[in-house]
């Protein structure tokens, strides 16, 4: 993957038309929010943009996908946003895996897959890099485009709290007030509305809970089972993994996540100081200093005692 | 009361000397992080200054407290921040509730007890207007005025999530990181620290929590089995009253805290549209629109009974 500037990014996009718009899979509201921003301004540039996920995008972002029309059309140039690595495409987006043409994104483990691209790792979400694209291409932000980036911002930072959060956050925050997000709407409906569901999918996730190494590791459990006790579904799923981390003394907090029979996603967060990427790359992950994944087949007794290990020789 | 500007407020105050600031009793982040950061800007000026509060500041402001040393002196000019009423000067500071020459507030209740006042109720934090007057007095913000002043802000809005969140609460917080404001550290210390006694007593709640009327009214309860189970402290119980109007459909939360065998503190949660005020008076209770309480003593049983009846009648 070649390295190019922001104000290349824009000129690329600027000479392209229809362009389809990559999320990862389990879309969240970083890539939501990036893929619809974009497509939005290439938009008012007069372009043909659509943003496409293998996965359904979950019902609570309605008030961004309802703004945006499904435009049809034969794809001419690929951009991904917010997506590391190919395994993330998922089914319905692998076939583009050699194909894209550019590749923005906010992940120090982007393993270069686009032919042009453009990393920032400081960036706390992708849509603050999203922001200075479309700023670069000269497109005015609206309402329409400054939701979806706040969105991004607020939920990759964790409303403002993690330590991704930078002036640049702080700071885009207050301009897209300017341009008509409607911050306060956003935050409640992210951080501040629980469904029954997921309360009770939390209410089994904290029963779960187990320390090891003295209380400096916290590991949770989110299972079909308690999925389908619970009733909850994917989108109930988001933040769960911040909680085993808020726990006094707790360094590294672990999640482990069955996505089918015998198949579990680990997701680890530290409060920045442990670098949780350079674990789950050990079992093929990767992600952030502070929040990174991996995926790991088998039996969970095993994979409970291998990550938690491991985990405890970063301590 | 005088109304005066933010510019003749730090006028006033660069005219006095031995400046004793005045907090509100039960202090929280925006009075510390106002009185802490005005006593650091005066010094700063080469003023005496020194915060006051009738009860003592919680351990977890340490890291603002300990960076000012007690001066001892006569107090010449009083100024009172994030102060609305006189009864809310608690006893050791009650002398001097006819003696303030400064007010500096955002509440829209403000009394008007001081000689000369400022006071906006449209900054979400008061802390965002203490802000603006050491900047009008000209002292350079640096990091021990920018933490106080950053949790303030942090506090008052909920880490950026409340209505009261604005562009200035943005714009500032951004400021403050420039100028040495711990954001992270802070941010992590109010919202993202849980002890394991209050996890564990949230879990009990979450396990209590029924439904009324089609899921409109939600109610858990605190009782003192769960306390002494968790191991849970009086600091432990802070906000577990907003859990039940968090839930999708809920327009009513209540939480039915035990304080003695039989007696019980009842907490009323809306989302503003319903006058939770007025079901809590009907118990000899009163607060806010949105948040209010109420004490009864009897059977729980009857107790939950009668309080779920009375606001259905108000859905």
């Amino acid at each position: 993957m070649k390295t190019i500037t922001i104000n290349e990014c824009a000129e690329r996009l600027l000479n392209a038309d229809n362009i389809l718009i990559l999320m990862h899979k389990s879309p969240d509201g970083d890539a939501i929010g990036c893929a619809y921003a974009l497509a939005h301004a290439l938009r008012k540039a007069g372009k043909k943009a659509m943003p496409v996920c293998s996965d359904d995008i979950p019902k609570k972002y309605d008030y961004i996908t309802s703004t945006l029309e499904t435009q049809d059309f034969e794809p001419e140039y690929i951009v991904s946003v917010d997506l590391a690595d190919t395994p993330l495409f998922g089914d319905k987006l692998i076939q583009y895996k050699n194909k894209v043409n550019l590749c923005i994104d906010h992940h120090g483990s982007n393993t270069g897959f686009a032919e042009y691209g453009y990393v920032d790792s400081g960036a706390g979400a992708c849509a603050q890099i999203i922001k200075k694209v479309i700023d670069s291409m000269g497109i005015e932000i609206d309402k329409n485009i400054a939701n979806p980036i706040f969105t991004g911002i607020a939920t990759d930072t964790g409303c403002f709290k993690y330590s991704n959060t930078s002036v640049e956050s702080y700071r885009m925050a207050a301009e897209l007030l300017e341009h008509g997000a409607e911050g306060f709407f956003i935050n409640n409906l992210m951080f501040d509305t629980k469904s029954r569901q997921r309360l009770e999918l939390e209410r089994f996730a904290l029963e779960s809970m187990k320390f090891y190494n003295d209380g400096q590791i916290a590991v949770i459990f989110i299972t079909l089972d308690m999925m389908e006790s619970s009733g909850a579904e994917e989108g109930d799923t988001e933040g769960l993994s911040a909680i085993p981390r808020q726990i006094e003394g707790v360094r590294i907090g672990i999640t482990f996540r069955e996505k089918e029979k015998g198949n579990f996603k680990i997701s680890m967060r530290s409060s920045g100081d442990i670098d949780v990427s350079a674990l789950c790359k050990h079992f093929g992950g990767g992600g952030h200093k502070a929040a990174a994944g991996c995926s790991i087949t088998g039996d969970i007794n095993e994979i409970e005692k291998n990550v938690v290990s491991l985990a405890g020789t970063a301590l």
